[in-house]
């Protein structure tokens, strides 16, 4: 497990990310280190976008399910949220996101941050839930 | 449990919130209401304060348990984010997190939103874990 | 004036805060400290919550008097934003903000940062200014 | 007063302002129009800006006089801060921060929204007060 | 060309900035400088602030032309951005920003950063262009 | 040319992007569409990212080319920004960033934005230039 997590390979296949942002100064806690709720904020961006593709217009976020953060996230590092989706029940989606850091260090090594589960439910514009028409998703390839 | 939600009484028992906001435009999410990872943002931040008053100097965030928002937040609610210890383990603490919204309607109601489970480890200066000595926790009954 | 300021004692008193935010690196300003700015901010959020509580829908800041900052806030700090109805006139309501910070330090001393005093107008939609119906705070007594 | 408060005249006099932005949706309460706590995070800016200029190089914000905003600031405004030295202590000094929005309207009228009274102390590294040599403020004269 | 970039003097000529900012910690990259998209960001606000005072109302950045940085920008700097009118044509305007930055040195040294060319065209609410009719700029003169 | 811009095909070859963005109402202008500055940090966010990736570990944003904005960006448009080695100089990298952005309407379009060129310089802890040394690029085929 360790092996692939810095290898640049195995993320090959995750695709294009739901989102990658650039981790900055004013992402910092008190300690110098990414602040936690910025990934769990960006996390949830991701989960939307993901929701998007698979044709789903408006969504609520409604769980966020255990999520493990496995390694630190540091300023300058470039942060890749994978969506993939893992369940789709008659009115919610069940998103996974994984993230990985590009460290920016001379090794330029890629690391497993974490791996998060969050449900979504896909609402109306009074945001009753209403139901996932499947094969709606018409755009799941696509980045 | 709908009573509840609504009074002012059970939260009264809480103590002073972590942390506590008031949310604003610039909070929202593409549909006008606020971004969901606004809120996991600010129960990170809630539990690193709660894990501040037991005692702990640097935490890690490591995990956060599964989360439900069972109901959604608008921007001009004013939000307290009150913190409890779960656990204490041998260099771990897990938080729990309530988080109450109350709104900006003619009715001032008070509606809970999720109480969220997250898990800090007591690290030092290179980010190792280091114990917990029980009885540091000599704040915990202060703000 | 110095023992209770550092005392958890007396801030007990002043029931739930307004708001209370934790300062981060990015509320620094270039010699980084916590940016005047910043607190005043929160004061004058803190002063619109305080007039929500006491049953004032729509408010528009019309002055502040004058606050005096006795100490500096730090990064890590977690400060506190009590409010108090100084009075209560025909179309505005003068809102006391007694501001505490909690240190993140070994002793994680409270101190008192300022107390400020912030005016209000009672408005309609159009911005014109309303007259106070007095006992129309409903909701004085909670968070 | 109501006069040259919409003149363009009045303004051109007070030479380059300390500082100048342009409102944005960002900078928005709940009703719409800007943020109270903007504007007085703008005006310590602008104070400590002013302050540079008279040639002190460390400065903290020690209290703010009374401010009254006589209208408000909406999106799309431009707001410039013009600052004015009210008096020099041995380790103070006290700026008038003078507020101007340009409206995004057709006529774009100039109007005058609050003059503040500002208070800095000069300090040194670990922030204690040091005095102000009198004639040290090389560039009075300078943006 | 040394000379005038550091002397208070020539600046002078430029008039009032159309907007004109302190660079706060939250600004930096990576490296502690001032983040370049930062200024770019200003550039575009003081273009259309620019393009306001010429008496449109909507206007749609459309190109940005070769913009050089010639030197870095530090936290604590005051950078200036001035506006000019380069070119009008049916639907468009080319501005001119101009970006000085005092530097927070003893010396409080005036530095020329880049000149930046940008053009916006003229739209009605849906966005289309609409001609830019002469002498319709009713206010370069002011602020 | 419009073809092209509508289909998910061509951006496929692209790879993955420097830097992957969700628009927020934050981010919007006066006009309520998106703020030409904020594409333009993160075009210079992008290319630092993607001079990251050629082997490089601290460079200056130094010019940007004529970037020309083909059509408007809205709130709820995911905007990806891709990166591609344009030439490499002696100190200097060149990198064009294509931006797409994904719509956020039934559709789900992808059209194309811009192609902007930025120059970087690479230098060393004190802003001097440093060669940049070829075959240094270790990493220009991953993400």
């Amino acid at each position: 497990m360790n092996d692939d997590q810095t290898a640049a390979g195995p993320a090959e296949n995750l695709g294009e990310p739901a989102i990658k942002v650039l981790m900055m100064p004013r992402d910092t806690n008190v300690h110098g280190t990414i602040f936690g709720g910025v990934l769990l904020s960006h996390i949830d961006q991701a989960g939307a976008v993901h929701a998007r593709r698979m044709g789903l217009d408006r969504v609520v976020t409604v769980a966020m399910d255990a999520v493990e953060f496995k390694l630190p996230v540091f300023v300058g590092d470039t942060v890749s949220f994978y969506g993939e989706t893992a369940r789709i029940g008659r009115t919610s989606i069940t998103v996974l996101i994984d993230v990985w850091a590009r460290r920016f260090t001379p090794e330029r090594e890629r690391v497993h941050v974490t791996t998060a589960e969050i449900v979504f439910v896909h609402v109306d514009e009074d945001r009753k839930p209403i139901g996932i028409v499947r094969g709606s998703a018409a755009s799941s390839e696509f980045d």
